[in-house]
């Protein structure tokens, strides 16, 4: 154990000793670098060390231990967090909880089911298939269910479906000294006492670990449609949606790619039929009738505000081709200048002031001299720009950080917030007291503090200290 | 002053004195008899005195007198709880805020709005109709929309709208010690710190004084239609409900009303057309084509578990009627023993499971030899009983406790909870820990301890001292 001796005090590397996690637990360099980051620009830092829990019991074991000694941890999922999440500043322990991936109960007569944290959508959703049940909430990366509650993640379905947030019935959570407690239940609704579930969604490891969760699943609809629709001007496309917004078309996703990212998405997923203009992908779910009826409706607001082109995708395929091209599309911009990286804006706005919101900050990327494609959940006011950082501009990072900067205090003017569902995590913790107001953010404070009083749950994160 | 002394110390009259609140600090007699109690059957206590606060600074000095001398502070709004949440067990000072009752915003084009606590659902829907908007919460009182969001109540509109848990953005909230803060936003969606906003839904002035409320609202249903369906059997009336539900056709409402509770209703509401026998009152929401192919799909289903009738109340009067006499049930169930008093049952249990409840509480009933008239937001999996507790029989509000428990007993057992809406309040404090376990009842106590040291916020609900 002679590697671990770069930070943890020897008591506790006797304690793990005891605990005979076995290769659960370790050292070694290459898993602690593969622990030292997620997929954001924020600067790795190294783990002490690396445990693989399998089970709740192993997640309580660690905290105990930690909790006793004051040790850092930082729960770990896939580790594709953009805001900094995983990156264990304060060393310690990263907690990784990948390898808990058991699909534990399906209920198919409630539409619910309970999954270990480690569960990804793809897979929950390839084991459904066949009981005609589906999990919505699609945040388009490889996360874990796991790190979408604690992020509370949303995506290009919530639109229709609702976040994380309204599709997590309860959860099973460690404490950070141990105590393990169930939170919700099974219904549908309850009026039981405090609402542990909602404080423990979004509370980004920094108040125990998620080693349970109980999911709302929804019946695969009847029929599916999916429609492309191309505008020579953004303003036109945002238009659009809001018009469909507050008409109240329930869509099942209506997602916002500006001409960059369209260029983007064309040359990275070949889509020949498409144009590098500012484009809609919509997607209805419902009936027959009521997929058609749908769909009628937008079309015809759409070219009410002068649609170039509304093309169907109604086979399977095209459907799929579609939705992958947009999932790709955060790959697809980063492709657009080799060896860059992306810091990924995550503002939201109300939606009557989303046009200012998109058209504000492509002037702010025009001034910049910086490439930063923009893709929008935009049914929910959310849209996230991917600025890019060339590998071959030392000031690249800097001027990239100041955009993002303008880009969320134009968000934070019109009413809305720096994080429509990445979180919060390291790189957006200076725009929390703006936005909540510094009592608010003392009481957030004072519930980490009765939670995790040694301050030991993913530390730095959310708040500054 | 004098009337005062009975229980508030020199010292915290004084300090009223100082405050200058006028005739809105009051100790008449008959005023604190008023707040002394909900429409539960809890022993009445009279608060020392009651302040009917006008302002957001009113609470904050209201509340910041009592947590610097310890007193008790119970706030009130319509006092229609049923679970005796507005009974002042610890005297000190009744918080009314029912003259808080401005609609202070309304955004039609974001469809949200921002009130004071008092406003009513009927005021604020009375308000909004010549804007196409709608706020559908409703849980069939004349309860302000502040208790509301302190209860976390739902009604019949949920099973399509969600509770006051999803229609609900932002609050402003006084804390214990007179502190002001801001939860929530104004966008759809957040992941931007711990969701305050939820923690305080559902909290029953335990946490805090709501004193704003930034509402989600929807746009009014281009069509409406509703429908009674009755059955011979309840069995077979339940297991339509569940086959509904799993289809997941998006019902508006869909309501049971037992053979008891329809008979009531036929004779209070005058409803000649139907039959003391189990029923569904329904309603459906859209387009004209959707509602039409809801309706049917409903209708088939219905008709397959042997629906004795279908009929159609497609006029708005036909439906307000309908609607009125489903928000009467519960003084049509009183008014079947003149003189009675009410304990009204609240479990929701898991769709699945809905029938062996329903059907359970009926032999509990039955082997109790009280009368129960039995209503429910079936979609959700929650029903209640109104155990009728006859004024001529000395043991018989000890019968209907006795039934009470056993019905909410086996709610559990099924995995469901004792409140679906109504909250705990004093009457379903002992069913707590079973339902969450110890640790979890642990944690939330360790909240209020964070953001109510002094215990002084509606002390003795949801936590047994």
């Amino acid at each position: 154990m002679n590697e671990m001796s770069i930070g943890l005090p020897d008591v506790v590397l006797q304690g793990f000793d005891a605990l005979g996690l076995g290769d659960r637990l370790t050292v070694n360099a290459a898993i602690r670098e593969q622990h030292s980051h997620g997929e954001d620009t924020t600067t790795p830092v190294m783990p002490d060390a690396v445990v693989f829990a399998e089970t709740t019991d192993d997640v309580v074991r660690t905290l105990t231990l930690c909790h006793q000694h004051g040790i850092a941890v930082t729960p770990f999922g896939a580790g594709t967090s953009l805001e900094g999440h995983v990156t264990p500043v304060r060393r310690g322990v990263s907690l990784d909880v990948s390898k808990m991936a058991a699909i534990l109960e399906v209920n198919a007569e409630d539409m619910d089911c309970v999954i270990e944290p480690g569960v990804t959508r793809q897979q929950l959703n390839e084991y459904l298939r066949d009981q005609g049940l589906f999990f919505p909430v699609d945040p388009g990366s490889h996360c874990t269910i796991g790190g979408m509650c604690a992020t509370r993640a949303s995506g290009t379905n919530a639109v229709r479906y609702g976040t994380i947030r309204e599709n997590v019935l309860g959860l099973e959570v460690v404490l950070a000294d141990g105590r393990v407690i169930q939170t919700g239940g099974r219904t549908r609704k309850a009026a039981n006492g405090y609402d542990l579930t909602r404080l423990f969604i979004g509370s980004e490891g920094t108040l125990g670990v998620i080693t349970r969760i109980r999911l709302r699943l929804h019946g695969i609809p009847e029929a599916q449609s999916a429609a492309v629709c191309q505008f020579e001007s953004l303003a036109a496309c945002v238009e659009t949606v809001i018009a469909v917004m507050q008409v109240g078309i329930p869509v099942a996703r209506i997602e916002l790619l500006d001409e960059v990212q369209m260029g983007a998405c064309i040359a990275f997923s070949k889509l020949p039929d498409m144009q590098p203009i500012p484009t809609l992908f919509l997607e209805f779910d419902g009936t027959p009738a009521s997929v058609r009826e749908q769909a009628e409706q937008v079309e015809a607001i759409a070219r009410d505000f002068g649609a170039a082109s509304f093309a169907w995708a109604t086979d399977a395929e095209a459907r799929n081709r579609l939705w992958k091209a947009r999932h790709d599309a955060y790959w697809a911009g980063i492709a657009m200048v080799p060896g860059s990286r992306g810091i990924a804006t995550d503002v939201c706005v109300p939606i009557s002031r989303l046009a200012e919101a998109l058209l504000g900050a492509k002037e702010d990327i025009a001034a910049s001299g910086l490439l930063a494609p923009m893709v929008g959940h935009v049914g929910d006011g959310n849209f996230h720009t991917v600025i890019l950082v060339p590998p071959d501009q030392p000031d690249a990072l800097e001027r990239a950080w100041a955009l993002d900067k303008k880009i969320v205090a134009r968000g934070l003017a019109l009413g809305g917030t720096c994080s429509g569902e990445h979180g919060i995590g390291l790189g957006k913790r200076e725009f929390l007291e703006t936005e909540h107001g510094a009592e608010a953010l003392a009481v957030m404070r004072s519930l980490k503090t009765a939670l995790d009083p040694k301050g030991i749950m993913n530390p730095g994160k959310i708040f500054r200290n």
